[in-house]
């Protein structure tokens, strides 16, 4: 299996560690063959090497067109050795063995980046490189196709330790370099069907492994991995923990929320994802005292709190019992405050375009160590377009890449007061809820108040039930601000997020009796229940609430349900035949209405 | 622009119309070069042919390796015309110009799919072809490249019109003929890392464009499309209609599930998805008096009904306000009864394994035409892993092919009565809702009575929240059965639809004034409502309900409301730290329950 090495073929764009493996190639006695710039840079290192056109014979023509395309070249990589023919033919033509070609092809989508015109993208393909790389290649058994730098360190041990290279390196680097091969000319083809403005005939998604996962979307979903683009990157590095798959669905998502949502209002943002849907997402919007009360934070350490960490502690309090185990983004630097807050949460991990020292010890600690942190590159630049495979269909579409400005909001108020009617922050919290509805699943809505979600319907097949789903979403938030349940007297000991389930279960009051006897031990006196005339008229004092709907509302139905909660404005693309009587309905409730033309779906 | 043809090289492994496309080339009195077996078949059609190493003048050797790798080849294909020292270089040394290359490769999955051993495969790499390719497609400026016979019309139309072919053309030939050769490479690349059991350094997946979507999940969401793998097909073939994004991805789902109920029922199966859900899905079970009036049929005609209708018919009554605008799926032929029972609903379209005659003409006049008809090819087999790419990752995974079958749910029956507890109708039960969800946006449960789904939760944040929303969704359908609802007296005229919502809406009873009056019109009397205390007093009476859990219940407030809509039987895969207790809770209310092992997450 073991093949000596005693003649090279040398070629290479990239130059990092060429001479080393020369010299040491040379003081094995192999004779160097090689062309231009190569041979130049062997040469100036003091090593000799041949010239391709004085070892073929042909000369140099055609700027350099032809040079290897030649059979003395191809004939000493592609003959069998050992076969009586083969050696004889090699031998009658002059053809010698060729062991070993060490190449890389000059990577195409960095002379398109650089901005080259036609011509010269054309001019650079390269012609003799991949055929020297195939022939190499298909010939493994005998030579050796050398195609990285990153490669050097094997085949020189390799040839210390054997005396030749092995039959298993050379397969693997066979298989590698037909890799290589696929992936330029999937570059060329690409780029060229996209100069011609064409449908290709063929598309071609090249993908470098980057790391396995455990599995995919359930245990016994094996293997599974993430790649990257090739000559891309992954938009995020891990700095701690092992993340799942959906962790990393869920953190692509909370991610984009809460950058979008940065640049759209100019504040700090989070998210806090459950199944790859926000339960809750806001922008840094100071908190009033009976919200410190509910959230269980003092005015005076909220008065401190960071954006950063205030933004975080809204997302987290929109639905704290759904954002256990969640999945957190937050889209400034994340800092001690953020983290000590986190710390006292269940979460799975978190993302963000950075840390300080401290706040990633602290993180670092959380789950035992297991705490999932990412680090967001903050210029990623994804490709245009997305390609994802479901049983056996391709599904190829432009991202959703639209950006949400105050723009949308106010160009189409159709309500009675029009523009005027729309206060700055009821745009702002139009906005917030229109682009969190661009990373739920549909069909949703979301209602927002004061930077904050306060009720997000995810992945529902009717629009009213949407409404009604993240309507009892809100009056739960609204009534854990309700003085009975602010003043709830838990039993020392009682755990917070046990005091967060036991608000929230108090105010559905559909207790099952297990739970109820589960529920009134946290209480050294069973509370009052909070009646349901209680709630409603504590409900009365909702105003001020954004929804916004990924899609046209059909009828009135859905606006009707939605003023039970509060709702002054409301944020939907239009489009409904029934769009009249949806705008006089919201004129009947004084709710002011934006169209905004643009639909969010979300799968 | 044009370039005059007055040498052409032929090596192709498809023989499909070279002779006729040569002979109109020689016709033109254009030169042919060729090798071997095209060589071989064009004289046998008595055409005159330059054999490649008569043209070279180098020896025939190596078996023909390295034939055309020759500068007298290359420098023909690849020297810029008109540019003076390529011009003397090419007379110097005696290289003519080749002004067009017609060439396929044999593709490689096809020596693979063969059965061909590992020696074989490499043996049966191109390495001449893709290098005059390659060379070719560079030089289009002045050189032709085709690379298929479905292009030699358009060669000859060219010719005949242009006295010659055109850049534009050339250009298309090229950026078609890279694409040939990135995936050419891509399938070696792919079969060798597989051969070696490892890791690929790169992966390609390539793609053949099927047919371009309107859009993708939003209509600024262009451009959109679906491609095939190559090599392989599509799924379905479009009967009828234009699928879009959300449609496809409905149907891919929506079939999946309804074949899959299939196999493990042996019962003809249908689903009703709206947003990649399943509203709706069943198996063919016999209707009950009670159900064919809730579900508006006739006991008489309910009998007639095949297995398809019968299906359909549950499937879309499950939850008949959400699977308003459905997608549909029939795991069996699609025949007359199953198309009416369609021609009645707003519905989007269908996927099925064949449709009667008849059906099919039923069908494609729904929608004024724009029924979206889609035929499931029954034996299609999908690539065992899915990629996809979401914001610069690639998520791989292999795809959730476990089958859910009778074993699953009897293995590990923890509840008190073990394994002799559980009825055929109830495994049956819990088949269906587990399959179920294993097609529902996570996180989900399932209710399924009767070998139908009686409340789908999808998309759901958490557990407890989404057996609430579902039981919602179960007592709703109970109480279609109440003999208040059933004896609703609608005014004549009254739309179907419009019924079936009144009814929903009677029963949640939570009217908006508007609605109320509304819906109160559509009565010549209006009806009593339907009291809490009625509700609870139906309720009372159900049993026999199986729920399904796309993942552990982590404790057991879930089974505790689960009991309020009669469940018995409880299908989940286990894991959580609190079994015993869910276990204990489950005896308590004397359920069944089955540990099936097997998380269903779905994204």
């Amino acid at each position: 299996d073991v093949v000596p090495i005693t003649r090279a073929l040398i070629s290479v764009s990239d130059k990092a560690g060429i001479v080393e493996l020369c010299t040491y190639l040379a003081s094995k006695n192999v004779e160097l063959l090689s062309t231009g710039g190569t041979a130049k840079k062997l040469r100036d290192a003091g090593l000799t090497c041949i010239d391709v056109s004085d070892y073929t014979g042909s000369p140099e023509c055609l700027d350099g067109r032809v040079k290897t395309l030649h059979p003395k070249v191809h004939g000493g990589l592609l003959g069998v050795r050992g076969n009586a023919q083969h050696e004889k033919d090699m031998t009658d033509n002059g053809i010698g063995k060729i062991d070993i070609t060490i190449l890389n092809l000059y990577p195409f989508e960095a002379t398109v980046a650089k901005g080259a015109a036609f011509e010269q993208c054309i001019e650079n393909i390269d012609i003799g490189g991949p055929s020297m790389l195939r022939s190499t290649a298909k010939n493994h058994a005998f030579t050796t196709i050398v195609t990285s730098p990153d490669q050097y360190d094997e085949v020189k041990a390799t040839i210390e330790e054997h005396g030749g290279t092995t039959l298993a390196m050379r397969k693997r680097f066979a298989a590698r370099a037909f890799s290589l091969s696929a992936s330029y000319d999937s570059a060329i083809a690409t780029w060229f069907t996209k100069e011609l403005g064409e449908e290709s005939p063929v598309v071609t998604r090249v993908y470098k492994p980057e790391f396995p996962l455990k599995y995919g979307c359930n245990p016994h979903q094996k293997p599974a991995g993430i790649s990257s683009l090739l000559n891309s990157n992954l938009p995020f590095t891990v700095l701690n923990g092992t993340p799942g798959y959906i962790n990393l669905l869920d953190a692509a998502n909370a991610w984009l929320l809460v950058k979008e949502l940065r640049e759209a209002t100019g504040l700090a943002a989070a998210s806090s994802f459950k199944h790859v849907s926000p339960a809750g997402a806001a922008v840094a919007v100071p908190l009033t005292d009976v919200e410190c009360a509910a959230y269980e934070v003092t005015p005076e350490a909220a008065a401190k709190l960071t954006p950063s960490a205030l933004a975080y502690l809204r997302a987290r309090n929109a639905d704290p019992m759904c954002s256990f185990g969640d999945y957190a983004a937050v889209s400034d630097i994340v800092d001690e405050d953020t983290a000590l807050i986190l710390k006292k949460e269940v979460s799975d991990g978190i993302v963000a375009p950075g840390y300080t020292p401290e706040a990633l010890e602290i993180l670092k600690s959380k789950k035992g160590g297991k705490f999932i942190v990412l680090e967001a590159k903050a210029d990623f630049k994804p490709d245009s377009v997305e390609y994802r495979e479901v049983y056996g269909m391709t599904f190829c579409q432009k991202r959703n890449d639209v950006v949400i400005t105050k723009d949308h909001m106010t160009k189409n108020v159709v309500t009675k007061g029009g523009l005027s009617a729309l206060s700055e922050d009821a745009i702002r919290d139009m906005i917030v809820a229109s682009i969190c509805v661009k990373y739920t699943q549909s069909n949703s809505v979301g209602f927002a108040k004061d930077g904050m979600m306060v009720g997000v319907g995810a992945g529902q097949q009717s629009r009213v039930d949407c409404v009604k789903l993240a309507g009892r979403k809100v009056t739960t938030w609204y009534l854990r601000q309700h003085p009975k349940v602010l003043g709830l007297q838990f039993k020392q000991g009682v755990k917070r997020q046990d005091r967060v389930n036991a608000r929230v279960r108090y105010i559905e009051g559909d207790f099952t009796d297990e739970e109820r006897t589960r529920w009134e031990a946290q209480f050294e006196t069973v509370p009052e229940p909070l009646t349901t005339a209680e709630k409603d008229e504590f409900m009365k004092q909702a105003t001020g609430v954004t929804i916004s709907s990924d899609a046209f509302f059909p009828f009135r139905d859905s606006i009707d349900h939605a003023s039970k909660v509060g709702v002054s404005y409301v944020a939907q693309p239009g489009g409904s035949v029934q769009d009249p009587q949806v705008t006089q309905c919201c004129d009947d409730y004084g709710m002011v209405m934006s169209f905004t033309s643009v639909r969010l779906f979300h799968h």
